[in-house]
């Protein structure tokens, strides 16, 4: 079975440094790259494209809201979907120049926090999402939560997908992921992290909160790197997958083929 | 003779205007689109290049120092040039992307501002434009002042460079603008203005303040539209250079033939 | 009758322009100052404050969202009350130490845009900016539109407040502003919002859309100055109070007596 | 012999962290507390200022320049010092509403990198920055190298100044840090460090990398907290001025004696 690895990289700003971008990069098989409005910067873009290409990590755009304050995580309401279409094909623009420039080419967009929230459950901004990717390059292969707006979206694009789930969060009965306000809705022990992740592959399905089960087809699991449990966790997935027999690849040698 | 009439256009920002654009569009044969670094923002680049577009006005980058505040026209320090060269390709993939998605290709690149002041006289600068430029599209047209540093690192990097001259503003000796502290530097009468371009095309030469005479090609004519009054001199100039037989027409339609 | 005619000014911003802030100067009581977070800079903040005080025009902190690219417009979800208090304690000290080098002090506080929305109708909001404005400086007045949480909030801190109502729009019958995606929520007629407004001081009350009686105090009246027509909008108001009998004066004058 | 420890604290910005700032309360006696221009966010200043509080150590303002990309770092021309004078009124003007909100007051100033650099070069910088001191709070003391601009500009306007000396930097002739660019100008070793402050208040002197020999009286030594080596040699030079009989305390309460 093939699988993905995929991380948000690329979040430091000008003097901030925001995770372990190199030990991540050394684990997971794609690299979610800010765009610098709500992390990142065209330096640290540079950077991290440079590391990821360096371990022949598959690079993609991570586009989110203008809010550095933020970190792109509070919902920004008010602006139109047809604007918000805009501003990621200003995102994702930025980011190809830059892969361009390094001889490389961005394979997919992930959505960042709060945009992507909405953008799994707003049909409207899921399909501006889609259209901003086609817009720019309809090769980009768009990663979503399964069974979501976004998925719909930008399947009527046209557009491949890369379904993904997260290996230390739970999941509601609608498929999307458990407040993190509740408690138990995110997996600190690595090992429990792991058995949910190797449960899911091996089941077909996610098992939701109150034991729903929701078939799914998983390209890519999502692990974080904030800090150096994060590292550890995903270090030990890795780990569990490649001994389970998981064969460790970006999504687009296996999605496109 | 064939001759080009840009301006720096898309300089708004957010709920704040900047200048007279749609006039000025009925004016030049190129814009100059800022890239949301120094002015501009994802919509307001995308409206002008709608704009643009409806009149087959050429459309180019305009990117800039990082600083809205001053937009862009405060020299900032302390970056190296491989710094500034991916500021720079980061602005120009954001501008291009936002281009395709009209169906549109960025024609040229015009550095803002500080920016552009320092890459006149600055060779490492000079050259890091001109990387950034070739990284994105080897096609693009760097818009340059005669014989300053710019032209000869954009000459240097293979790509075609057009040739800039100021209808508003004097000459040093070196060939650079007179600085704008110094009385007459800035050309407020419209029949004057046009008077000098006209002399300059017939005579083929620049003739400075102190009366050097400085042999040039003109491709294009930079004109403003900040207020009324320079968008009425920016109408005159037109005017003129139409009766005295000139062929008002983008860059790239001459200078790529 | 003694009332005052307040406006949101220095909504410039670097090399931006909004509005007309010399003309509303020659025709308000009270001017409420942009802070560098919606709009406004220090540079525009202390030239704003000297036009004032030529006039004799009281001045007030006028605090919105971090969001220069909206304008302080759309609503921000996810911080908290206790956060949000001190995003408005910086702004009102920024702006009480400009009016301190000018000899000026602060006469009131106006929240903007959406801050001011949210504060209207949520609770803890409301107390976070009471609180964040007693904080500064207790002498300080909140203006309030009157019946909301704000006014609320502001009454148990022991704040002084200043009622106030809009000339150029409808009333639902919380006392909340019509939305203004609703057809004739803005009123575009200077002589209907004029008559609007006697007939709400002959009243002592506010008619809502659906024809409701809420029985109010005013204090101040908002008019806008984004445009040339709004100007004389405000200037017709003025002029129609003044010969109504009632003498416009800066609120503090009156509330403090 | 009175002495106080002064850092740069508090500049961290929304979800990035900078430096140990817990670690540095525990050695400082004064915090330079960033106000958001170049670093810090009001949550961050709050924050650091409640920190301070609970360990007595004194704060006050380092205002930068609007360089969030740039920390404050770079040079930024163009600005007359006047302007100058209203960005750090603001700065100054927030942290004094946000330490008054907590009960305390602010009892200096520092400038923040590239502008206190050319603070301490630029006579007509130098008198702006003690003129916005003065207007905001003439009680401020004002953080200088001793001998440079801003020292005569705050003596001048008739404030306090505290003279300040590097623990980890050496010294040209004229009084001025040496460039980091040359080697030897940052010193590592702990040990060296101690040793050059403890010669540097026995002698009553700095002795530059000329040998030259600068006579100065030191109020307060600047020690850094950006990495866990930083904490450590901030902490031995602690213990060291501790043993030699040193008394460590803020220099408001020595210098206002």
């Amino acid at each position: 079975m093939k699988l993905d690895l995929n991380s948000d990289l690329g979040e430091s700003f000008g003097a901030w440094t925001m995770g372990h971008d190199e030990a991540m990069l050394d684990i997971v098989t794609s690299a979610n790259i800010a765009c610098g409005f709500h992390a990142g910067d065209p330096l640290v873009m540079h950077r991290t494209m440079v590391a990821a290409q360096a371990r022949s990590v598959s690079i993609g755009a991570h586009p989110g809201f203008l809010d550095l304050w933020g970190f792109g995580r509070r919902p920004i309401q008010g602006d139109r979907p047809e604007e918000i279409e805009k501003m990621v094909i200003y995102q994702i623009g930025a980011a190809a120049a830059l892969a361009q420039s390094l001889g490389l080419r961005l394979a997919h967009i992930k959505a960042h926090g709060a945009l992507a929230n909405q953008a799994m459950v707003d049909p409207d901004l899921a399909r501006a999402l889609a259209r901003a990717t086609r817009a720019v390059d309809r090769d980009l292969i768009v990663v979503v939560m399964p069974g979501l707006a976004l998925e719909k979206a930008a399947l009527a694009e046209g557009l491949l997908v890369a379904r993904e789930v997260y290996a230390d969060r739970t999941y509601d009965d609608d498929g999307n992921l458990t407040s993190r306000k509740k408690p138990g809705a995110v997996i600190e022990d690595a090992d429990v992290a792991t058995q949910r992740i190797l449960a899911m592959l091996d089941d077909g399905a996610i098992t939701t909160t109150t034991g729903k089960r929701l078939p799914i087809a998983v390209d890519t699991i999502c692990v974080h790197g904030d800090n150096t449990h994060a590292v550890a966790m995903a270090g030990s997935l890795r780990a569990a997958l490649d001994k389970a027999g998981c064969t460790l690849a970006p999504f687009p040698s296996f999605l496109r083929a």
